[in-house]
């Protein structure tokens, strides 16, 4: 067995021919058509599950940080996109949270509405606002097992300030989870 | 700001001169112990939260993976014990899941009832069996914030296959959890 010590995270190789760094993205469909982009590259290179993820500035729409789901590629069940893209979104800020004096607010898009993890993770990011994709029903009609999260769940985050929106341009993200499908992925946690 | 594409994610230097390797961890107390070793040494070495957590195989009792709560010290909201502690194991094993052809059934152990991230993450792991120490609001008694975790979460994991055992040695993690109180631990997502 290797070295149980230290576990190195980082992107696939491909994710800077597919990001542009440098343009703002503006809107919630701009920041969604994203990550379902990083979904969709994921699924077409077989690096992992048909999921992306991105954390912004809110307002001026600068990206911060992108996440692919990593489940296979990194052998961990935990390396969800969102759980990527938020190691990496805090550890370019140098911060374990979001809510930094004196920073703009952000916000976290995913091409699916987070597992139960990551919707706990969601909470104790410092994201100021959630925007997801695809359902957890659509999710699950493909085989993937998205844990205990219920209505009441989405309402804890709400109640503590994270605006939740969801099923923005959920069919574009269906069509990856079908893609996925097609070419046999794994389904790792069904 | 640093580069974002990569996180390093190992223990704290001391975990070796408090973890013994080599001997068993027979029964849900003994292995208690240890992950409340690990919480205490962790605010004792100001490393991060009162939290600890470790990976077993079930039957023998032998040691897979240790985690402390790194929020802190590696600066990333989702690095909680738990979610050390199955990245380092899934890494040994060189598996996304702990349900491999072969493998012994495996579990993890926690100072803490999991918050509502690590809850998912262990539905995810592929551990037979969860036990807790201390309780939810031992931790929201000293500001900790553990996220959507209802009744029916715990349920989820048991409807699946998964043993959930709570309140073993409870008060020596909430001591614990004192002690990261009076030293003036930092409350990191309160």
């Amino acid at each position: 067995m290797s070295d149980p010590r230290g576990v190195q995270i980082a992107l696939p190789s491909w994710v800077d021919e597919v990001v542009d760094w440098n343009r703002p993205y503006p809107d919630a469909r701009d920041k969604v058509r994203l990550v379902i982009g990083l979904a969709r590259e994921n699924v077409l290179r077989d690096t992992g599950g048909p999921f992306g993820a991105a954390v912004f500035e809110r307002d001026t729409g600068r990206l911060v940080s992108v996440g692919t789901n990593s489940v296979t590629r990194l052998q961990s069940s935990t390396l969800h996109a969102e759980i990527v893209a938020l190691l990496l979104a805090q550890r370019r800020l140098e911060s374990y949270t979001l809510r930094m004096p004196g920073r703009p607010e952000d916000e976290i898009a995913t091409s699916c509405d987070p597992c139960a993890m990551c919707l706990g993770a969601v909470l104790g990011s410092g994201v100021r606002r959630l925007v997801a994709a695809a359902s957890r029903d659509d999710a699950a009609r493909i085989g993937f097992e998205e844990g205990p999260v219920f209505p009441e769940s989405f309402r804890y985050l709400e109640e503590r300030g994270i605006e939740v929106v969801r099923g923005i341009l959920r069919e574009e993200a269906r069509e990856v989870f079908d893609l996925y499908r097609e070419r046999g992925g794994e389904i790792y946690n069904g």
